[in-house]
């Protein structure tokens, strides 16, 4: 970053901004900067919206974020809602988390010295209720969430088919040149990734000397499946299949709530593997329902009632994220990353496109702010955007890479070995104090105070190379 | 416990407390019982306070909740005051922990790009740098302590030479018979074990069925020597030597403070340890300096020319903590545990007996409400007393067995293999969110949260018993 006397006189022309990547992060993104009057275009690699059907649920904070991006982003989450995890309680409209012992016989006692209540039903033992707020964690499939998103935006705002080959700086004062796979090419004054874990924007962020950063397995296969909701209640019983819950035991957790307005379940099963994961295209690899059952076959009958009732082959994938190899920066000039781009999580703490809202809320409040320094003159466009970057880099790294890591751990601490042991149940329990405090973490951001922070450590920094400019 | 129509016509004395330990958790909890005029007598089993001359910090939660319990507590500590962490700062009385990179060289460049602030004098990396408040961190030995806490008791509060050998309970309206080595008798309402992590007063808490309870090896060896401050300045400059630095790096860290007037510098070294610990009488054994050398034989070469300074025989203690094997509860009807008593932890937050305190501070303010309740004929005094440390345990057992866990979380995490690796640098970064989130945790306790919810936790428990007893 350069300043100098001269770029006070440059062309002072309201930014442009490219957002490669049209998922979920980006399309919020590109909301939040269309809101306030910021140029935006969204490149999109495939020919429709990538995301799949797969259901995803937004905690209280990421609603909260997109409230403050756009309140039409939360009408577009409402317009395609899902069933609330807590749906099955009529009188209670708050969503919870609850975390249940999965490998327990059902015939275990708990003594009237036990403080700990019992689930539902009496059959399992309930580790934690996590109070996720009054409709707290709103659901809803990926691909409908998308379609309502892309209304917002006039058609010319997303462009399908464009892959990005190469972005080009070419100086200061001149536009970035992005280069895509067709041979076509286009112009931006910044670029922001949010094209997800296998980032391409990612390349163009580390320099020379920095610690390398990329996606590495998490050493955990991931596995879905929807069930009816007929069979989910045969197995687990009606107040259970109901409403969320996540039966956890050593190297495996199993985890369902109810979607398709409450007539399907959709259930998740986290099997620990110490091996290496060995395919590196990612793809999914189709595997028998056997490898589910060897995961818990000294558990609760009705978990292994739960797991005999899924198809006989069934989709495997591995957890990849960011852990191992983060990124120093998010940021190189005028060129960012965001959302699994930048800090692409394990799911654990259900919370990976909300820490993403999160960063859009943050570049949208910025990059408002480098309008306003462009337009009254107080920076060139590049000296503007690479400060903003430079903040979003400070106010969103830490909490970002935090998540990764916590994700991880809460992982570990749900796979423990020590779950399940008869003279371990104390200390298990002491574990959920750790687990509520990372889960109020993510819950009770202080969205406000992010952007807040933001935009006071953005003009303080422009006003100081300012100043350093004038003495020039 | 039981609740019946006779209790409220029995005689309704004044309880009487014994606490079992004169260490500074039972000689504070004795000074908050006796200043709300609950009768209490201390018994000690050595002749003389038991406690070494060793340092020992106070944080600004354990200082709050000292004021809390009786002022005259912190001016006892005043009176024996050491060294701020940060007195060699005369413009910043604000005290920081300070966690810096131990094991890199010397010569290691810091880029331009790279935004973690260098530590004073550029030597080593600031990984963190906490804020524990104005003079936030209060030191003394922890024998002049005891003492001059000792002068707030009149002689026969306080009795030596008692070694608890049995506690009898011979009916709820009868006093406790408390047997010692030595033959005598005493009686009490109740008893209070402060008796450390050996505690004599455990073995009554729990029942047949629950889980075993016990300290085991935090597989962690403790070395603690006192060097002159001049030796200190040689070895590590005199910026760094006059105050607090963790030095943290693969398998060890090495921390120092000033003491005694700033005269000397106080250094504790912390060497993780696969091994089990085999000296079942917890004596500490005396080794050769090379022990030390070796664990930091590839840090940088401050610490290892600080290390060549200490004498060639150096006291090795084994750290023992209550992780793996937690009390169920810590109370047993009108018995109850508290301070490392309940949950002996490793050292690693400094915050061992701060947590002890804040166990004192939400038993000083129960049991006034226990005198209460007895003067007004609420309750009997089993059942008050009972019902008192019921909550006792609801409102500090999970706090308290989470320290022991994040105790030893952080000196995992302190002492993780890629501390120093030249590509593991982000990550290791991400891992001081955690440490701080954890540091925040212990430092900004809500005290009077504490306070006001045991009291209405002990009346709404009471007020219970005492309509169901009616209806009888």
């Amino acid at each position: 970053m350069t300043v100098n006397g001269n770029e006070n006189t440059s062309v002072k022309s309201p930014p442009e901004i490219a957002i490669i990547g049209g998922g979920i992060v980006g399309l919020i993104l590109a909301a939040g900067l269309h809101r306030r009057a910021v140029s935006v275009t969204v490149y999109e690699q495939a020919a429709t919206f990538r995301e799949s059907g797969a259901g995803i649920g937004f905690n209280m904070a990421a609603k909260a974020c997109m409230e403050m991006i756009d309140p039409a982003v939360i009408t577009a989450l409402r317009l395609c809602g899902g069933v609330s995890f807590s749906s099955a309680d009529p009188v209670d409209p708050h969503d919870y988390l609850r975390w249940v012992d999965g490998c327990s016989p059902d015939t275990q006692k708990v003594s009237a010295q036990d403080t700990v209540e019992l689930a539902l039903g009496g059959w399992q033992r309930l580790y934690l209720k996590a109070d996720a707020g009054y409709k707290g964690i709103e659901g809803t499939r990926r691909d409908s969430f998308l379609e309502e998103l892309g209304k917002l935006f006039a058609p010319d705002m997303i462009r399908f088919n464009k892959a990005l080959a190469d972005i080009q700086d070419v100086g200061d004062n001149e536009k970035l040149v992005l280069k895509f796979e067709d041979g076509s090419t286009a112009f931006a004054d910044a670029v922001i990734g949010c094209d997800g874990i296998r980032s391409t924007v990612r390349n163009f962020i580390l320099a020379d000397g920095m610690p390398p950063s990329k996606p590495t397995y998490a050493h955990v296969q991931s596995c879905r499946a929807l069930l009816p909701m007929a069979e989910a209640i045969d197995a687990l019983g009606k107040e259970t299949a109901a409403i969320y819950h996540n039966h956890i035991g050593p190297g495996a957790n199993v985890l369902h709530y109810p979607v398709a307005g409450g007539s399907m379940v959709n259930i998740a099963v986290f099997i620990h593997d110490a091996e290496d994961w060995t395919d590196v295209s990612w793809t999914t690899r189709d595997r028998p329902r056997s490898v589910l059952e060897d995961a818990v076959k000294d558990w609760n009958p009705r978990i292994k009632s739960l797991i005999s009732k899924l198809p006989d082959t069934i989709p495997v994938l591995g957890v990849f994220d960011m852990h191992d190899y983060p990124l120093a920066r998010y940021y190189n000039r005028r060129i960012c990353v965001a959302g699994d781009a930048a800090h692409a999580s394990s799911p654990h703490h259900g919370a990976g496109a909300g820490m993403g809202i999160e960063d859009a809320l943050c570049l949208s409040s910025l990059l408002a702010e480098v309008s306003s320094s462009i337009r009254v003159g107080d920076a060139s466009t590049s000296t503007a955007l690479e400060t903003a970057f430079q903040v979003f880099d400070k106010m969103r790294r830490r909490r970002s890479q935090w998540l990764v890591n916590s994700s991880r751990r809460v992982c570990d601490l749900q796979h423990s070995s020590d779950l399940g042991a008869a003279n371990k149940t104390v200390l298990v329990d002491a574990v959920f104090e750790e687990i509520m405090d990372r889960t109020l973490k993510i819950w009770q951001f202080d969205f406000m105070g992010m952007m807040r922070e933001s935009v006071e450590l953005y003009g303080r920094t422009i006003n100081k190379l300012r100043a350093s400019s004038v003495k020039k």
